[in-house]
């Protein structure tokens, strides 16, 4: 079965990149570079005048360079196209999706070609072999959308989903709530293609040498991924949600470790601290509970009923061993309703102040309340309103600094996010669980990954792009550091 | 909570390798490299008598060279120290598990060091975490038997699980029948320690550049895995299982079709072609359909008992539409039974020839009747006896081809190997799905990797291992082609 993702994006209500359809400028091309894509592309797929480049320099946390030229690729054959002018070019490549990444990763740190993949949006299902092939500029939701009526749904859901790319999502790894039952974007890849520093085609199986698999999470600095086939899976029949509430984030902690080793597997196991809560009560106003140091919002799904409502029970039970108060949805409706808290939380932190910086920090669970305290403790001391909210089944916490960039200094912002970094580190944990490295942590790498493993990684690096010509300045720490970015904010 | 692997493998009821526990040979050490690793080591974990490194230079399917001496270590330092002698030395360097992988991967193929992983027998359970921290040496089984006291296991399960290592099944990514539903061994790293071709140690989490995602199925071309963070799962309440048999080898792929179609997701599916299923039958005599040219073995299993039923009962319904006769296996005793002739397929064999070349191509499901057809054509027109089974939920099909190496000229099995590969990659399958490349099927990866992808993952092997120190032989074919072993034969 073959089914093309014809459609606008508005009909999905999806959002996308606004540069793709807005009218095309009648200038020459712009420098030598421009000119010779366009010979071979054709003016449909070159941008550069400079009002056309310039969002091309920031993404949804970061702002670059902007870039000496954008190609709008269609098809494989046009990053080839795009990849070898920019080699015989001397040109750095940056790849971009959706650009809704939070670690920076699809910003330019240095003059370079960026290369869109937001038309590349093919999209075929194989019901009967559980596969989808997509093009990396497919939507991640598009995949659910058009493998349901198959009785099949593509698990990964990153917070953007509705607006993010497949390509993107494999750059960084990405996650969402649903990892801790389900896995990370990686698990679902079956095969990869992806075009080189030299322009070369791959196509990969996840066989001896698994090059898919560090290709994956890469970022766009080994190659770019151009199109994966990924796993389907059966969508649960049964869902059920709760929302418990504690005196003390340990509490909350505890609860979920207690959950688990009841044999709990929830699908979704999402924590807010009380500054996240107050936050989204302050935008909602639908009752959450502002004294609450902690807020849990749990999903069990699965096959059978009765075993999702056992489950349910086996953290009601744990959530009430350890203090908290337990609020079990009855019906979809409320159970919706306790969810859009948590999708709130972006456009509830977004009107405190107009930017933020979003960490992504991975540590043991049972390390979580003291982590907690001193990330609060450091952010109270730092004078930044600091919010701290994540997918707490897998210890992964998103401490938020909001700041206001016409005001508050990007360095001390920086700074402030390269302590809690290290808190993170001091107990076991690590710098990313799905959002990347990108420019924003890649100085924290060094404290994170010993000297020789760094070697190593950049032995490998330099193996595929041996002039460092992929996404300068992204995820391995350099021996002349780049600019982590003019700034956390918009231009 | 630690638990060290300290009982003897006999109470276990493993086997493990058989030169761990003789008796040393009194004589000095045999040549420099043996005379330096003595004085750092000491003369418990250096054999380097020709007697005692004789069968280190062979595995379970290849007889490679003996080695110039052989490490037995005992700890991540002493693998440290070997590596670091024989890259003073300039020697290469092969690691080695239980031995009992199929491909070649732990024979050497030129003169080596061999470093063998059984005494690494360090394991520890994290209950908690729902993680095993194992050291490479620890066999398979044992990870199961430890966590289960806490309602864990650890689901891959390679035929040899009983003799086979963590570090072996890591390094050939290793799978088993219940890879289907539940993912091969590397489905289950969180983390990796390895050491590289220089000595140095690293810790790798799956982060950024998933280093530890290429090390394992590189077969210790491109490091040495010592010890691995793996994860456990509940294990399933309920199991059922069901047989059936059918007239052609098209209705039972039919069948497995239909049943994934309709939503079942077996916990195991096996395949045996008319001539394994006699081969059992003489061994066993338990009264298998020796007229069928397909016969399936089937398990359901979850945590509902209605679930696994209703499965169950989709697979036999596409079964019976395809035209198979059903046996439902009425309790646990008669499920064993059907699962032993499963399990019996290796020494069934071993009675018809005293050797076996065991191939591990994974196809398109939709392809099987046809790729059955045309490899037992093959094995027809060689003279040889081949056998064909497999897990044919994934389409991974083992043709077996059985001969005399005393009577046989192991050319011709490597040129019907060959032919069986083509087969394969004719119908747009892969070559290897849980065995390896290893030495046996290094020289099929021209047909199956196309040259500019082959030159891609040199570039990462020679960032790894410039010298090609690592395993030489082993995955990748080269510009001068090692011998692929003296003979698929015993010494």
């Amino acid at each position: 079965m073959s089914l093309f993702n014809r459609r606008k994006p508005e009909k999905l209500g999806l959002t996308t990149n606004s540069s793709v359809s807005k009218p095309r400028s009648t200038d020459a091309p712009h420098g030598p570079l421009a000119l010779e894509l366009t010979r071979l592309l054709g003016p449909q797929k070159v941008l550069s005048a400079p009002a056309e480049r310039l969002n091309y320099g920031y993404d949804a946390i970061l702002v670059g360079k902007t870039p000496l030229c954008v190609v709008l690729a269609e098809s494989t054959a046009d990053v080839v196209t795009a990849v070898r002018v920019a080699k015989a070019a001397g040109v750095p490549i940056v790849g971009r999706g959706a650009a809704s990444g939070l670690s920076g990763g699809a910003a330019p740190l240095v003059e370079s070609l960026v290369i869109s993949f937001t038309r590349m949006t093919r999209l075929d299902i194989f019901a009967e072999r559980r596969e989808a092939r997509a093009q990396a500029g497919v939507i991640t939701l598009a995949v659910s959308e058009a493998a349901r009526p198959h009785g099949l749904v593509y698990p990964p859901d990153p917070a953007s989903f509705r607006t993010s790319t497949i390509g993107g999502n494999l750059g960084e790894n990405a996650g969402g709530p649903m990892c801790f039952k389900y896995g990370v974007s990686g698990d679902y890849v079956k095969g990869l293609q992806f075009v080189d520093v030299d322009g070369d085609v791959h196509e990969l199986t996840r066989d001896a040498y698994d090059l898919a698999g560090l290709l994956i999470g890469s970022e766009g600095t080994l190659g770019f991924i151009t199109e994966a086939t990924l796993r389907l899976v059966t969508p649960p029949k049964f869902t059920r949600t709760l929302m418990s509430h504690f005196a003390e984030v340990g509490q909350a902690a505890e609860a979920v470790s207690r959950s688990i080793a009841a044999g709990a597997v929830p699908a979704k196991l999402e924590f807010m601290d009380r500054a996240c809560t107050n936050a989204v009560e302050d935008y909602l106003n639908i009752g959450l509970p502002r004294g609450a140091e902690a807020v849990l919002l749990v999903d069990t799904d699965g096959e059978d009923l009765a075993t999702v409502e056992e489950e349910l029970a086996l953290v009601e039970a744990a959530c009430q061993q350890h203090g908290g108060s337990v609020r079990r949805a009855e019906g979809e409706l409320e159970s919706a309703a306790l969810w859009r808290a948590r999708r709130s939380i972006s456009p509830a932190l977004g009107r405190i102040r107009p930017q933020r910086m979003n960490e992504d920090i991975v540590v043991p669970r049972s390390a979580l309340p003291e982590v907690v305290r001193e990330i609060r403790a450091l952010g109270e001391a730092s004078g930044f309103h600091l919010v701290q909210f994540g997918h707490i089944g897998d210890g992964n916490l998103h401490p938020n600094i909001l700041f206001d960039p016409r005001r508050e200094s990007s360095e001390k912002v920086h700074e402030l996010a390269y302590q809690v970094a290290l808190v993170a580190l001091r107990h076991g944990g690590v710098l990313s669980g799905e959002h990347g490295i990108g420019a924003m942590k890649r100085a924290f790498m060094r404290d994170a990954v010993d000297p020789v493993t760094l070697d190593a990684l950049w032995a490998v690096k330099r193996a595929l792009d041996p002039q460092e010509r992929l996404n300068p300045g992204k995820v391995l720490p350099g021996d002349t550091d780049l600019p982590h970015g003019s700034a956390y904010a918009r231009p």
